[in-house]
C-alpha cells in the first residue's frame, strides 16, 4: 500500500490512512488477514519546506547532504503511522531506507533503486508486524542516505512490492483510478477496471499523470500488479478486497480478464493529451547524409528528449526543413544549443512554437486492428483540426494540433472511438 | 564545537554558525588550522513540533518509532549546516548517528551512549573536511535509531570530543560563561574564567543550567575540557583561539591555573539556588531499626531522587518525623507511593510543601578551608532567614529555606563570601 502526500499531511489524516491499512491488514468475510507493508510520503508541503532550507543554505547544494534534509520527511511520516497503527492496536514498525536496505546508485537527489534485500522486515511482516516504509529514500554502496528524486515514492511502493513479492502494489491517490480520457475535458470519460503496463506507460508519458513513469516501467519489468485507487475509499471495500480502483496488469493478465468477462476489449483504450511539449523548426537544412545527426546528437548529450521528427521537403532542391518536438522546459537550451551549431548545422532560420499540443489515442488492442488511425485522421479532419505532425508506436499514435483545439479535439476522439459512458 | 537549538533556528543563524566555525577551522596569527567536529541540536522549537506530533499520533507512544520521528529535527540542521559551510568555501559533511556509528544502549528515548568507534569520520577530519554531527542521536545494536532523551545534545558533544581526542569542546550556548551565581539575581555576579568538572556538577545539579548535568559527568569521566561560551562571539576571538567563556576542567588543571597566576583561589566559587524541590514530612513515623528503609527503598525503585533528608526527635518516645526533599514533578507519585505503604512504614500523617528552595554554596576550596560553613548560617541568621534543613558534600553546602527568601538569601551569601564584583 502506497499513500502520497496529500494523504500523510498531519495526524488526522494519517489517522485515516492507519485505519485503511488496518482494514487491508485484518481483512473480513471470505477475505482473511494480510501481510502488510505501507510506503508513505512526506506530509505535503514538507518536502518543499526541505527544499527551501537547502537552497538558502547553498544555492549550489551539494545533492549528499540535500538528501540527508529532504528524507527526513518521510522519516517523520513512517514514525507517525507506525504510532498510529499501534495506537489502533497493531503491530507496526518502521523500516527506513538504510535500515532494509534500500541500495541504489549513488547519484544523490536522482539516485535509482538497484536492489531491494530485506529478510528481516520479510521475517517481521511474517509475524503479523507492518511494515512501514518512508519512500523516496535509500542508502548508496558508501552507507549515505540518497533520495530518488521527487515523486520518487511511487517508484518506491513498486520496489518494496517486487521485494516482498507482494499479490498486488495498491497506490492510493487523490484520484479514484485511471480514466479514459481527463474527465475535466470529457464529463461522459469511464474510469477503466484495468490497462496493460504498456497502455500505462504511453497514457502517462503523454500527460496523464496519475503514477510516475518510472514506476509504471519498473512494475513491467517485476511483474508488479499495481492497483490505482481513492484514498477516500471506504474500508469495508478495502477490508473484502474489493478492487474499486484501476488495476495496471501484463498483457497476459489483461487477455484473462477479457476471456473471464470482467473487461470489454476495445481497439482504443484511452485518449490523452499533453501541452508541454514545444516546436522546433530548423528551415534549409541542407539534403544530405548526416545532416539531422548533427542536429540531434547534442541535444540527446545533453539529456533533451526529442519527440515528434518531420522533415519537410525544402523549397529549394538540395535543402529541407527538420521539424521536431522538445519539452517546453528545455527550450531554451535547445535553442541555445543550436545556435552554437549553426555551422556544423548549416541551417537558415530556428522557429519555434509552445503553442502545441499532442494528443494521443492508446491501446493494445489496435496491434490487431486496421482501421484505428484512419478513425483519427478522418474525425479530427471533420471537424477542421490541422495535423501538424504524426509519429506512432505500436500501441499509440499521436498528432501535433494548435494547443487551443486540445479540448475539442479529445472530446472528438472520446466519442469517435465509443468512449462515453452511457447516460 | 556544538551549538544549540536556538543559534540553529533558520537558515541565516545557521549561516553565523557557519562563519564561527569556519573562523575556527581557518584560525589567525600564531593560531593554525584546526580539524573540527560540529554538533549540532535541532531548529529551536522543532523538537516540540516532532513530539507533538507523536503524542497525538498515539498518546502511549512507542519510544523506538519516537526516536525515528523526533531525531529527524537534528538530521536536517546537520544537512543544512554542512551545505552552508560549503557555501563558504569549507569541505564538510554530515555523519548521522548510525553512521558514525554513536552506539547506544536501546533505552529509546533515553538511550546512554556506549561507544563512538568513528575511523572514517576521523580520517575524513584529518583531511581537513569538518565534520558535522547530530546530536541527541544515536544507533542501537539492533540497527535501530535512538535518542538521548531532552538536552542530550551536550552529552553527544562531550562524546564525540572523546572520541576524536579534541583538545576541547566549546558549547556555545546563550549564555556567555558560567557566573558566580544567577545574574538575573545578582547584578554584582562575575563570570568565572574556569571551574572544576565537580563545582560544576554541582552547579549544575542545584539549578545553575548551563549544560546538561550528564555531560558533565562524561567530560570528568573522558577528560574532556568544555569551554562555556556565547554563541555571539566575534568571529575573530575564535579565530584566534581566546577563550573568552569558562573552562571546565579538572582539578590538577585548576591547580595548574592557580600556581600559573590566571585563576585566584576562592574558598567558595559560586552560589546555586534550586526551586524544583518539593518537601515531604511524615510524622510519627515508628523510631526503629529498618523504617527508614521502607520509606527510602521503594522511592529509589521508582527511581525519584531524594535529596535532603532530616529526622527530627517526636513528640512522643519510640516515634520521630522524618523530612526529606523530592523532585517537585515527581512528588504526586511519590505521595501516592508512600500511602501505598502507609501500613509498611507506620506514618501517622503526610504534609507536603512545594514552596521551597535550596540554596547551595560551591567550591573546592572548602575541602582545605574550614569555617565556610559557619559564615553561611550566620550570614542567614543575621538577616532572619530560618534554615529548615542543611545537607552537605565535600564541595557543597546546601540549605533548605522558604522559596520566598531566595533572592534575598543569594545576594546575602555572594556578598558574604567576596563573590561581588568591583564596581
Amino acid at each position: 500500500m502506497k499513500f502520497g502526500g496529500t494523504s500523510m499531511a498531519g495526524t488526522e489524516r494519517i489517522r485515516r490512512v492507519a485505519n485503511i491499512v488496518r482494514a487491508q491488514a485484518a481483512g473480513s468475510g471470505d477475505k482473511g488477514a494480510s501481510e502488510v507493508a505501507v510506503v508513505v510520503s512526506a506530509m505535503a508541503g514538507e518536502t518543499d519546506r526541505l527544499v527551501n532550507f537547502c537552497r538558502e543554505a547553498n544555492a549550489l547544494y551539494d545533492p549528499a547532504e540535500y538528501d540527508v534534509v529532504v528524507s527526513s520527511g518521510e522519516q517523520v511520516t513512517s514514525g507517525l503511522l507506525a504510532l498510529t497503527l499501534q495506537s489502533l492496536g497493531c503491530r507496526a514498525r518502521s523500516w527506513l531506507g538504510w535500515q532494509m536496505p534500500v541500495e541504489t546508485t549513488a547519484a544523490h537527489a536522482k539516485a535509482r533503486i538497484e536492489s531491494i534485500d530485506a529478510p528481516d522486515m520479510v521475517e517481521s511482516m511474517s509475524k503479523g508486524e507492518i511494515a512501514v516504509v518512508p519512500g523516496f529514500q535509500g542508502v548508496t554502496e558508501n552507507g549515505r542516505i540518497s533520495t530518488l528524486g521527487r515523486g520518487g515514492s511511487d517508484t518506491s511502493a513498486v520496489a518494496v512490492a517486487a521485494a516482498v513479492k507482494a499479490d498486488r502494489c495498491d497506490i492510493y491517490t487523490d484520484v479514484d483510478g485511471v480514466y479514459t480520457t481527463d474527465p475535466r475535458i470529457v464529463a461522459k470519460a469511464r474510469k477503466l477496471k484495468a490497462v496493460t503496463y504498456e497502455e500505462m506507460l504511453e497514457l502517462a508519458s503523454v500527460g496523464a499523470k496519475v503514477l510516475q513513469t518510472r514506476s509504471v516501467g519498473l512494475a513491467m519489468k517485476e511483474g508488479v500488479r499495481i492497483q490505482v485507487l481513492s484514498s477516500f475509499v471506504g474500508e469495508d471495500a478495502v477490508a473484502a478486497d474489493q478492487l474499486p480502483g484501476t488495476l495496471i496488469v501484463s498483457d497476459e493478465e489483461m487477455d484473462q480478464l477479457v476471456e473471464d468477462g470482467l473487461m470489454e476489449r476495445q481497439h482504443v483504450t484511452g485518449i490523452a493529451h499533453d501541452k508541454n511539449e514545444a516546436k522546433i523548426i530548423l528551415t534549409r537544412v541542407p539534403d544530405k547524409p548526416g545532416a539531422v545527426a548533427h542536429i540531434f546528437e547534442p541535444l540527446a548529450d545533453a539529456s533533451i528528449n526529442v519527440d515528434m521528427i518531420i522533415q519537410n521537403v525544402g523549397r529549394d532542391k538540395g535543402e529541407t526543413d527538420v521539424t521536431f518536438t522538445v519539452p517546453q522546459a528545455d527550450l531554451p537550451r535547445a535553442q541555445a544549443m543550436l545556435e552554437d551549431r549553426r555551422g556544423d548545422i548549416g541551417f537558415n532560420r530556428i522557429i519555434t512554437d509552445s503553442k502545441i499540443a499532442k494528443i494521443s489515442v492508446v491501446g493494445v488492442g489496435m496491434k490487431s486492428h486496421a482501421g484505428v488511425a484512419s478513425t483519427m485522421f478522418r474525425s479530427l479532419s471533420d471537424r477542421g483540426i490541422n495535423i501538424q505532425a504524426i509519429s506512432t508506436s505500436e500501441i499509440k499514435i499521436s498528432v501535433m494540433i494548435d494547443e487551443d483545439e486540445t479540448e475539442l479535439a479529445v472530446r472528438v476522439l472520446h466519442t469517435a472511438y465509443g468512449l462515453d459512458a452511457a447516460d
